[in-house]
């Protein structure tokens, strides 16, 4: 049975960790068709593994597996779960790294995976990646039915993504939510938290990022001016600070966890000349 | 319809880019077989773009497509273009990415991706990797014919790849184009450029780079003795300069761009012994 | 034939190397599986390639075909060697890359891989990889017996991995072998070296790494409390030096190749409160 399962681990890239996990899969099902995601999330972060997932599971073709392993408390308490979105299905750890799925997908059926049989025996305490995960993630594209997994749960963990919020009329409070590769701060603001920024001719605003203050908005990287930072709508659904050809991320000395303030109105045309 | 597509790009290994890429050609056709050539192409660096691909694509099959998408003008006017070799395709922006394919294959035709009822809808801005080139490639692994992307054009965008010349009869210079993950350095000498120093017995050489003078050459990198660094015939078919299990970038403090002078001749055996 | 061709190289991905190979195997055989296990084996790295293969290889299904090219001595009189140990195949340069391989397989048939007409040719003197051994691994993935491709040998190179010693009755010696990519420090005793440590209530031990002295034993890394560097037993089968959520090589300044010793009885107790 020819069907995908991609991977979404921080697994990295230097290790046999992806390695195996391909050959558990494949000596389940060696039909799988299986594609890396990225396998290079921040070490132990959640919020960077949601992300990413979320930002790819959609493009693919119903009934592809996602596996999502980011898994700090691997060996302790933690249930391995499966979820269900009608289209695709997910194995993961239960400790909110699917959080972002939930807020996209209007019904998601969780299953505490809790058939041993289809484990890799003896299970590891410390690497479940291998003995849990790739083994379901195998069976399951063999065509395994989910609910022979194990049984439905509510009580799964989701945590909320930072969302901005307003610290006056004028000002809303956000934060860089990850650096990409090519230095780009994406923010976590939407298009729905600044719909004045994103008018045909927006009002004078500014972002304060750090140290630094940002008044140009453009829709193209390219359009920025040699040295420029300037915010943009990006793929991703949020806005970015980026710069053109370069890391805006090391042109203004900001980074993951970085404040963001949007600020509008008076205060931002009055100080946008000093 | 089990078609090869290559991926070729800047969009690095962190994040969800390639990931994503992948779902959308799977998405249209979910029996194209992926392959990663290279996606760490340094970040808006057409010429490594350009070299990488190059140095690639002629050993995959007939029919084979080809993305290579090292794309800082995103959004801009810049084309996207199809390009037929009669044995593979390329899809890419229109920005000299593919001039060393343009200057190896005698014939090519190249077509502007004109018909945007292919493209992923709607086309962000920011990413065509994923809302343009991933959607061309996938619908030509499907079978599309190559006249449906567009119309054909004659004024793509070509750049000549740095080429060494001679600054005197005795001296020609060059430049490293390119380090590799060795820590080779490799110049934009072929073996054209410099058939003196290929001889079975060459006359005596020097090669300059930065502050270091090169007399030796090898023909395998475990010839040379230890903490040496040589010059070598590598597999790219440029001049190297190399050591033995080591890094010569490091040894000799040069990177991409440093200039390489190859002396023949009196001045060369003159000094060798200074 | 759809047959899995895996892939542990030194090669790395910011290249073209791999995704040439990857073209060379699927030039002879467009149905062949290729999987990365791992491409950033460390430079030159022989111990680190043959850790890597060891920890992957035997989880793929039978008939495998395992790559494995770290390869410093290329071009050099080193043989290309084909190993079948009746379930899997590996194409190798004869350098012990497959040292860990022999060790644990009973019985290995090590050829000498001597049928040019297999080879691409030209071959180079610089990237067998390309030439040789993905062209073997493609042939062999498209049903050539492993005796076509050369004489069996016996005079293989193999090397002894490190293993631990006794210093005194109190103390064993040993090392870390590797770090991965969470900052684990891999030492190289297993559970067979240190049974004392794995009981279920150990007596006092004491392990020294560096100038660090490590007194707790964990089963699961999240059982770390805040800060705390203990040892675990790691899925590799290798005692890890690890802490909770962070880099244990970071914390205690600990790298490959550092001296691990483990010390039981009154020593370990008497200066435990110190």
């Amino acid at each position: 049975m020819q069907r995908i399962v991609t991977l979404t681990t921080d697994f990295g890239t230097s290790d046999h960790f992806v390695g195996t996990i391909k050959g558990v899969i494949l000596n389940i099902n060696p039909s799988a068709q299986i594609m890396d995601i990225c396998n290079s999330v921040n070490s132990y972060d959640l919020l960077d593994g949601a992300i990413t997932i979320s930002q790819a599971y959609n493009y693919y073709p119903a009934n592809t597996i996602h596996m999502v392993v980011v898994d700090p408390g691997v060996g302790t308490a933690r249930r391995p779960i499966l979820v269900n979105t009608g289209k695709h299905l997910f194995v993961a750890p239960d400790n909110g790294v699917l959080s972002l799925i939930y807020e996209r997908e209007e019904r998601c059926s969780v299953r505490h995976i809790s058939a041993e049989h289809y484990f890799l025996q003896p299970v590891s305490n410390t690497f479940h990646g291998r003995d849990v995960f790739a083994a379901a993630a195998g069976y399951l594209s063999k065509g395994v039915e989910p609910q022979k997994m194990g049984e439905e749960i509510s009580d799964y963990v989701r945590f909320a993504a930072p969302k901005p919020k307003p610290a006056s009329d004028k000002l809303i409070k956000g934060v860089i939510i990850k650096v990409d590769k090519f230095g780009n701060l994406i923010t976590n603001f939407t298009a729905n938290d600044v719909p004045q920024l994103l008018k045909e001719s927006p009002k004078p605003f500014k972002i304060l990022v750090g140290k630094s203050e940002i008044t140009k908005l453009r829709t193209a990287y390219a359009q920025g001016t040699p040295g420029e930072v300037f915010a943009i709508l990006g793929s991703m659904g949020y806005l970015e600070i980026a710069t053109n050809r370069g890391s805006a991320a090391r042109t203004i000395g900001a980074d993951k966890g970085t404040e963001v303030g949007v600020l509008f109105g008076a205060e931002a045309s009055a100080n946008a000349g000093t």
